[in-house]
């Protein structure tokens, strides 16, 4: 979709949290990232080289991404005139902002001045098909979770990273904005036309190796009333091999839902993995990833040690632990 | 959406399927039709009474109707003419079809001049919320399938017109172009963006009275690959207190997917109901509405009778025994 390297664009943000996005990208693909542009009075540092626009394309910088939070959901004209100056340089944008690169006209009209593309991540930028539900070569693996935002996109990228160094075939497939942001390729699920879920990410996983694993960013929950149906999508648009339970154990309510408690794994296991062997007779619950922050170490490990008799798979929070483990259940 | 009484546009079809659109809009609500439009060479013929324009505009029609399939998927240009004719006279127009009204000029100018609108009710009119889930007074009831085209429309429309004939309280909600056309109003939930989608089933049926039932049109199947994401937003979106499972027992495949078998009636109850919990820890599975429509009278019987047994709920087939007992497993 768009190339790397990328110049990561912090603007002006007003502390580290606002260039969460750039932070990840440089965490994930830190190969990728050519330097980063701050403006003045930007109060975010990844702690990679300052880059001017001009420096960045003598770097051999493809794409500026932006990489922060605007204040108010207004891309504001201090930040017009910079990105402005970056396509007149050569380099391409690509942002997953609320609102779009190409409602600014001052961007369009400097991108087809300068031959330069906008990437809008949140946008789909593919006509995709209706899902066929036929078989693919190659392995999916897929994390679902007890709700959203409980650490799924970063188990996959995790254990796409631990695979690569493994030297097994592996892709890292992006599903939301964040993802696509750090590969540089996905689909922005939750933005596709009802009919064209499964199809999309059918097309994000297409036949491979017979040793190649897909490593399928999850999104939204089976018991997330709001998104339950791009899970359901996507669970049968990826035809997954192996499924990896993701949980986060202090959520009192599910994101968003105050009166909704979450499930319990059990209930997510036996929830997903049905639906899961409609399209895949094969497809296994493998291990789980727990996200254990809010828990001190030692309670954490009690915890994981719990699950892992209570389900009798390997249960690991890959933050503090790796992704080893859930690597080796793979096999 | 757009007003009745309709003038039914039956164009130059070449045979009845192709005005079968229209006549299911005669059939379900014969009340809003005030007459039939058919150009030179229709060879369909609904029954009711022959209108031109004119004479439609006075017996007090508000909305031109497509309600034939256009060949090839051109809207031709001897159509354009008697629409645009429509438009002139008063009239709004309401189209199915797969291409869009809005994007022939003819019509975008003549609907400005008259100041009349154009209604494509395959593409969303309304921003639909995210869906919060919240609990919502009055009752829902959803029909669920084994596969696609099983039924589920015919099922939620023929209890509704019974409830109706009972003096219960009830309205159909329509999900899909047909029931949309039929009802004057809905929402066209594949063609919604993905996160929108249990939001605008929550939209669709808002706070009602205690005794009023919303028959709420299905969608897909969750055993289908392609569209089981629009199906689970739907239970979600809909928090049924009631499930109606539709089945049509003579079918080998899943429409449209030659490598998957149906699932049985006990799957599509034990994978939908406790789906259903998740919004609604009442919901029950209180009937089986069955297509028999490929079996002979004395197989169907048989076939329905063994079901009732099975399933130890009613199993009825609405076309052929009416949906009495339906409504009466309602309560």
């Amino acid at each position: 979709m768009f190339e790397a390297p990328y110049l990561l664009f912090l603007g002006d943000a007003p502390d580290g949290l606002a260039a969460k996005m750039a932070q990840g990208i440089y965490d994930w693909r830190p190969e990728a990232v050519a330097g980063q542009l701050r403006m003045e009075g930007c109060k975010a540092d990844l702690g990679v080289k300052d880059l001017s626009i001009q420096e960045a394309v003598k770097a051999g910088a493809k794409t500026l991404v932006i990489g922060v939070v605007n204040r108010g959901g207004v891309i504001s004209d201090s930040w017009i005139s910079v990105l402005v100056e970056a396509l007149e340089a050569g380099l391409d944008i690509a942002s997953g902002l609320h609102n779009l690169l190409r409602d600014e006209p001052a961007l369009v009209e400097a991108a087809e001045k300068s031959g330069r593309t906008l990437h809008d991540v949140r946008v789909p930028s593919v006509k995709y098909p209706i899902a066929s539900g036929k078989k693919r070569t190659g392995k999916r693996c897929l994390a679902v979770g007890t709700d959203c935002s409980v650490g799924k996109m970063y188990t996959a990228i995790a254990m796409d990273r631990e695979m690569k160094k493994r030297g097994m075939k592996s892709t890292f497939r992006a599903t939301g904005q964040t993802g696509i942001l750090i590969e540089g390729d996905g689909v922005p699920l939750d933005a596709v036309i009802a009919d064209f879920m499964a199809g999309s990410i059918e097309w994000l996983t297409p036949d491979n190796d017979p040793d190649h694993w897909d490593m399928v960013e999850g999104q939204g929950s089976l018991f997330h009333a709001s998104y339950s149906g791009v899970t359901m999508a996507l669970i049968h648009g990826a035809q997954p091999d192996a499924l990896i339970l993701c949980h986060e154990p202090t959520r009192e309510h599910m994101r968003g839902l105050p009166d909704y408690t979450p499930p319990s794994l059990e209930q997510l296991r036996d929830t997903a993995l049905p639906l899961a062997r409609v399209v895949n007779p094969d497809c296994k619950v493998v291990a789980v990833s727990v996200n254990t922050q809010h828990m001190d170490e030692e309670r954490a490990l009690a915890y994981l040690k719990e699950v892992e008799e209570k389900m009798g798979i390997p249960a690991v929070d890959p933050f503090r632990q790796g992704a080893g483990r859930l690597v080796e259940a793979l096999s």
